[in-house]
C-alpha cells in the first residue's frame, strides 16, 4: 500500500460507532481518506510523508456548528451590558459600516483562531457571503456557507425584502465548490426577522435546492414572547407550519424550548447547535441539552460570534458543555466524555452536511487534529477521552490535517499568512472601531 | 533610581482600587516589590533586566484559593461517575497508597501546571504537608498551607484523633517560611470529618497560633444533611458556635448556603473560594456567587484538586466564573470582567493571607505575569480587562515574576526541571495507578 501521509505514535480517539480508542497506533491517508487506522501498521507500506505524533492524541477535527466568523472584529469591544445594548448601541452600528473587505479579512482571522483550535470545519451566517466563501476556498478549511433569501435593509432600512434569486446563484456558485470543501444552505435568520410567507418561501427554496437550512431559534425568552405575538405558536411550531422542518436543519440554540417544541425537532431530525459560552455570556439561559441527547436529536456544538464569547475555542465549548449540564442538573454522570466530544466532531460533521467526516476510521476524509501532551496539564497520561475533554486547551492543538492536506505542523500554518491576517485587522479595526 | 527590572511596552491591567488599565506602559521592580506602574518611565531610572512585553498584557500574577495539587497524579483516571464512586471507589484507594515521595511529585507536577497557567500563589490543603513546603520552597511560588490537627485515619481505620501538636510543628517550622512565602493555616477538612470538640480545639488553635482556617464548607447537598442530622444545625451555624469563624476563615465551595448563613458569612468577614469547574464536574451545584459579591463578602476563585476539574486553570475558572452566573441568572450585566479577574487575583491573595500581592501598583510585591497577544484570538485589540476574561487561554502566559524574580520566560523555567517532573510522574503512576 503507497500512503500520501503515515501518522504514528499516537493514541487516537477514532469517535467511531463505539468510540473506541486505538493505543499507540497508526493512522494511514491516501487520496483525501483515511485508508486505515490501528495498533499495526499493515505490511509493506510506503509512504510520501510521516508525521510523528510523539505520543500525544490524535482526534477528528472540530466542527464549530454555528459562528459568524467576521464578528471577530468585534472581540472584546462590548461586553457585560444588556443584550439590546449589546446590540442595537455597539454591534449593528459597526455592522452597518462593514466592507466587503472588512468581511474577508475577519473571516480569515476567524479561520486562522479556529484551526489554531483544531477547528477542521464550521457552519457560518452573516453578510458578503462571497467574501467568506472566498476565505475557506483559500485557507482550505471546510464550510457550511448559507445565504438568505430575505434582505433586512434597504437603504438603511428595515425592509425584509424577499430575493431568493441571490441565494440560488450563491447556491450554484458555491455549493460542493472548493473540491467539495463548502455546502451551501438557505439562511433564514430567525422566525422574528422573517414572516410567515418569508419563511415559506424559503423553505420552498431549500427543497428545489435539495439542501438545508440554517436558523438561529429560542435563542431568548424575548424570542418566546414575540412569537407568541406575531404567529400565536412557538418559533419551532411556525417553522414546523411553514414547511422550514421538511428539509435538514441546522438550528442554533434552542434554548426556550417546550417538551413540544423538542418532541417537533427529534420527529423532524433537525440538528441543534449548542452554543454554551454565549448563551451563558448573553445572559440567555440555559438549553435542555441532555433531554434533547436523552431524545436521540443530534445536537453539535458552536461558538456563536466572537463579540459574544469572546473567542472561537471550540476546546472551551467542549468543556463547558461536559461541566455546565452536570452542574444544573446536580448529576456526574450527564454528558460524559465521549458524548461531548461526538457533538463537538461528528455530530456537527453531519449538522453541516458533511457526512464523510468526524470520525477517524476507513473511508472517512482525513480531517485530523493532533494534540501535543507532552506538558503539565497532560500528566500523569490516561484515558484519552477525558483527556480531551477535561484537560485540553486549545493550543494543544499541534498539527491540522484537511482532506490529507497538512495545514497546520507545529503550530505553524503551511498556507496562510498569519501575519498578515493580523496586520490587516489591526489596520481596518482602526476605522470601524471608533466609538 | 535603580531597578532591578523593568516591564515596558505592556498594557497594564493593575487591579488597584479603580481597576484601572494602563496603556503602553512601565512597570519598575526593585526589592522584590513594585516601585512604578505608569505610562511614563521615571528620569533617571537604571535597570539591571528589562523586558519587552511585546505590546502585550501584564496583570497581577492569579491566586488559585483552594486546590489538592498532588492530586494531578490522579487526572483523568475516574471521571463522569457518581460522586460516591468517584471518591470511595477510585480517589481513597490511590490516597491510601501514597507515599511522601508521591506527593512531593505530584505537587510539583501541579505547582509547574500552575506556574505555566500564571498562577503565582495558592492555597493547599493535603497529607504529607512536608513535601509540599518542600515544593513550594524549591520553585518559588507562593502558598497557604495547611495543617489539621484531626488525624482521620490510623491503621487504615477511621479514627479521627486529635492531635494539635503536629500542627503547632508544622506552623512554628513553615509560616513565613521561604522568605514570607509560605502562610501555614490550620485545616478543618470539613464539619463532617470533625466533631462538636474537634472544631473547638481547631478553632482554639488557630486563635492561639493567631491564624486563620481553611475548611471545605457546604460542598454537596450530602452535606446539608448530615450537618442536620450530626449538630441539628447548618455547617456554618456549628462553625459560628464552635468559634471557626472568629479567625480568618478560607471556606471552600460553599454551594448550598441558606439566606442565614451567607449572612454569618458576611458578618464574620470569611473569605469564600468559588470552584466552577470543580462543583459542576462533581455534580454539586451552583453558589450564590452573585448574592455574595452583593453582600460583600470576599469571593475568590480555586481550581480544587485536577483529579475532580481536571487541570489546574485558572483562567478557565475565570471564564467559567464569569459566564456561569450570568446564564443561571439570565442576566448578562452580573460578574462583570473586573470582579472577576479581582476574584482571581487581590480577593484570592488577602483570602489565603497575602494581602501584599494581587495588585500591580507601588509598594505591593512584585507578582506578575505577562500575556502574549500577538496571537489570532486576541485580535482586534480592545479592552484588556475582557480580553484576559473572555479571550486568553493559560497558555498565553508567556512570563512569571514571583518576589520580583523571573520564574518562567518566554515559556521555559528558569530554576524548575519540567522533563524530571514529568519524568518522575509517568514513572510513579505506574505504581498507582493500577486498577
Amino acid at each position: 500500500m503507497n500512503l500520501d501521509l503515515l501518522i504514528k505514535n499516537v493514541d487516537i480517539i477514532t469517535m467511531d460507532d463505539q468510540n473506541s480508542v486505538i493505543h499507540n497506533g497508526f493512522i494511514g491517508v491516501s487520496d483525501r481518506k483515511i485508508c486505515f487506522a490501528g495498533e499495526k501498521l499493515p505490511e509493506n507500506t510506503g509512504f510520501k510523508k510521516e508525521i510523528d505524533g510523539k505520543g500525544g492524541l490524535a482526534m477528528p477535527g472540530l466542527v464549530n456548528a454555528h459562528s459568524h466568523s467576521a464578528m471577530t472584529l468585534m472581540r472584546n469591544y462590548a461586553d457585560d451590558i444588556a443584550l439590546e445594548s449589546w446590540l442595537f448601541d455597539n454591534i449593528f452600528p459597526i455592522e452597518a459600516k462593514l466592507t466587503d473587505r472588512d468581511v474577508y479579512w475577519g473571516t480569515m482571522l476567524g479561520i486562522a483562531e479556529m484551526l489554531k483550535s483544531g477547528v477542521t470545519a464550521f457552519a457560518d451566517m452573516y453578510m458578503f457571503m462571497d467574501e467568506v466563501a472566498r476565505a475557506v476556498t483559500e485557507t482550505g478549511i471546510k464550510a457550511n456557507l448559507c445565504k438568505s433569501p430575505v434582505q433586512f435593509f434597504e437603504g438603511g432600512e428595515l425592509k425584509r425584502l424577499d430575493k431568493s434569486q441571490g441565494t440560488v446563484d450563491y447556491y450554484n456558485r458555491y455549493h460542493n465548490s472548493a473540491e467539495g470543501r463548502i455546502k451551501v444552505f438557505v439562511e433564514i435568520h430567525s422566525t422574528y426577522m422573517f414572516n410567515e410567507q418569508t419563511l415559506r418561501n424559503a423553505a420552498l427554496l431549500a427543497r428545489q435546492l435539495n439542501t438545508g437550512i440554517h436558523i438561529h431559534l429560542l435563542e431568548t425568552t424575548a424570542e418566546v414572547e414575540s412569537s407568541k405575538k406575531d404567529y400565536g405558536m412557538t418559533s419551532i411550531e411556525i417553522c414546523e407550519k411553514t414547511g422550514v422542518l421538511d428539509v435538514p436543519v441546522l438550528a442554533a440554540h434552542c434554548v426556550h424550548m417546550t417538551d413540544s417544541d423538542l418532541e417537533i425537532m427529534r420527529r423532524k431530525g433537525c440538528s441543534i447547535a449548542h452554543n454554551p459560552s454565549s448563551n451563558l455570556k448573553l445572559g440567555s439561559g440555559i438549553a435542555r441539552v441532555p433531554e434533547m441527547i436523552g431524545m436521540g436529536i443530534n445536537v453539535c456544538l458552536g461558538t456563536d460570534g466572537a463579540a459574544s464569547n469572546n473567542n472561537l475555542n471550540m476546546f472551551e465549548e467542549i468543556n463547558l458543555a461536559a461541566l455546565l449540564h452536570k452542574g444544573v442538573a446536580m448529576n456526574p454522570q450527564l454528558m460524559k466524555a465521549d458524548t461531548v466530544l461526538k457533538m463537538g466532531t461528528y455530530n456537527g460533521a453531519r449538522a453541516i452536511g458533511f457526512d464523510d467526516t468526524g470520525k477517524i476510521s476507513e473511508g472517512m476524509k482525513a480531517d485530523i487534529i493532533l494534540i501535543d501532551t507532552d506538558k503539565p496539564h497532560f500528566y500523569p497520561k490516561n484515558n484519552p477521552l477525558s483527556t480531551a475533554v477535561y484537560s485540553a486547551q486549545a493550543s494543544d492543538v499541534d498539527t491540522v490535517i484537511i482532506d490529507g492536506n497538512i495545514i497546520m505542523q507545529n503550530r505553524v500554518f503551511t498556507g496562510i499568512d498569519e501575519e498578515k491576517i493580523k496586520y490587516e485587522v489591526h489596520s481596518l479595526s482602526k476605522r470601524l472601531l471608533v466609538r
